[in-house]
């Protein structure tokens, strides 16, 4: 009855219903209007990402989701060479894996409103810091993502939503913005704080609001409660869903 | 292809998503494993709930909730003569609502695991602070809801539990064995602060456990990141999800 909106990702997004998460967030935005399915996979590439799509968003559904976000790329751009090569994807694969799922996507459903996400930037020092209290004197000595190199494949995830005429957030330079970015959204130089969190959630909310999806504009799946006349209930009930 | 979870009550459900929320802590709880369906409605009692039954678990689903928690009651045991008396709901209907809740869920499948959740203690100092900061001068002056008689309601749950054979937690016992219950669990002297979101999830985590519904045991979705071989991913998903 209500339109889903599903959120695609790694653990940015598997994580999202933490407290202070911006999964849940707009889960509790929504609520009483759309339902916000969680489908994170932590530690997923785009490459591992295409091997689900056609069970999360099976062609032919009757319920397709209205919105999805798709936030991916934090995995893919982790270095060759370096401790999580295993995750590697080419910049250039990593769109072409983007481009297949948003047309995916567009095949399942021609009205879904499609946002891309950036992956955030990376404080490098953090990532380092988590490691040594993590794997201590195991802890690799060489970063395993960079700043630079993420922005890379930022660039590429925005100039792709630009080709394809979908909205995108570009989070890795949002959140650049402001002074003490590394510290303040980020709590291990890649995950999000509860304030990076809320960074996320306001520039979602944004952009489903710019298309159509504004929560404030949508109907109540059932009546509110205020206007349920006590004494002859039925009344609201007939009106909104017999 | 994933369970679902639904959360059908009040606004102490429909807040679950809230920043430190229940629902929102369960949903990540069973992330990859089962989808925590947010079916919250505001000011509703038992009454109210009984005419979107059919909507939210029509008969013959071909996909029926696994596991479905009703937490119902707080606007029932309004008093009636006072000022929320257009919510109010005699105990013994409010025990017969859930009866019918109840054979409904279980005629949906008989399977289900569902579990009644009492109403919270009422703080009534609590209360009518809130009226006061809320309304001002024009605040009740007598309380709308009394510990005393929601206490009655959330007998009348478990009992009808007991006759029924669903499982129940008797959050209003439950709450008032915690010294300053009235503050430390309760915002308004009604809705629940995090640490009363806290108690409602570690409750219902701990039934879900004593049924079968246990997240630790459940299998992911899709194979974990840290069983996907870098150079033969396809391995990986053949096994789990073609």
């Amino acid at each position: 009855m209500r339109p889903n909106i599903v959120l695609f990702g790694d653990s940015i997004t598997q994580e999202s219903f933490r407290s202070g998460g911006w999964g849940a967030s707009l889960a509790d935005t929504y609520s009483r209007k759309a339902d916000v399915v969680l489908r994170g996979y932590g530690g997923y590439n785009t490459r591992w990402a295409l091997f689900l799509l056609h069970h999360l968003f099976p062609l032919g559904s009757t319920k397709p989701p209205v919105a999805t976000t798709i936030f991916l790329g934090a995995n893919d751009a982790a270095l060759a060479g370096r401790t999580s090569e295993r995750q590697h994807v080419p910049v250039e694969e990593y769109k072409e894996n983007l481009r297949k799922i948003v047309r995916h996507l567009k095949e399942c459903s021609p009205t879904m409103l499609i946002v891309l996400i950036t992956p955030p930037p990376i404080d490098e020092e953090g990532r380092m810091e988590y490691a040594r209290e993590t794997y201590g004197e195991k802890a690799m000595t060489l970063p395993e993502r960079t700043n630079e190199t993420t922005g890379v494949y930022a660039k590429g995830c925005i100039e792709l939503a630009g080709e394809l005429g979908v909205r995108s957030i570009n989070l890795w330079s949002k959140m650049q913005e402001t002074d003490g970015w590394q510290k303040k959204y980020l709590r291990d130089g890649l995950h999000l704080t509860a304030e990076g969190n809320a960074v996320v959630f306001e520039e979602v909310v944004k952009v489903f609001k710019e298309a159509w999806l504004d929560a404030s504009e949508m109907p109540y799946d059932f009546p509110h409660h205020s206007e349920i006349d006590g004494k002859n209930p039925e009344k609201a009930f007939q009106q909104k869903c017999l």
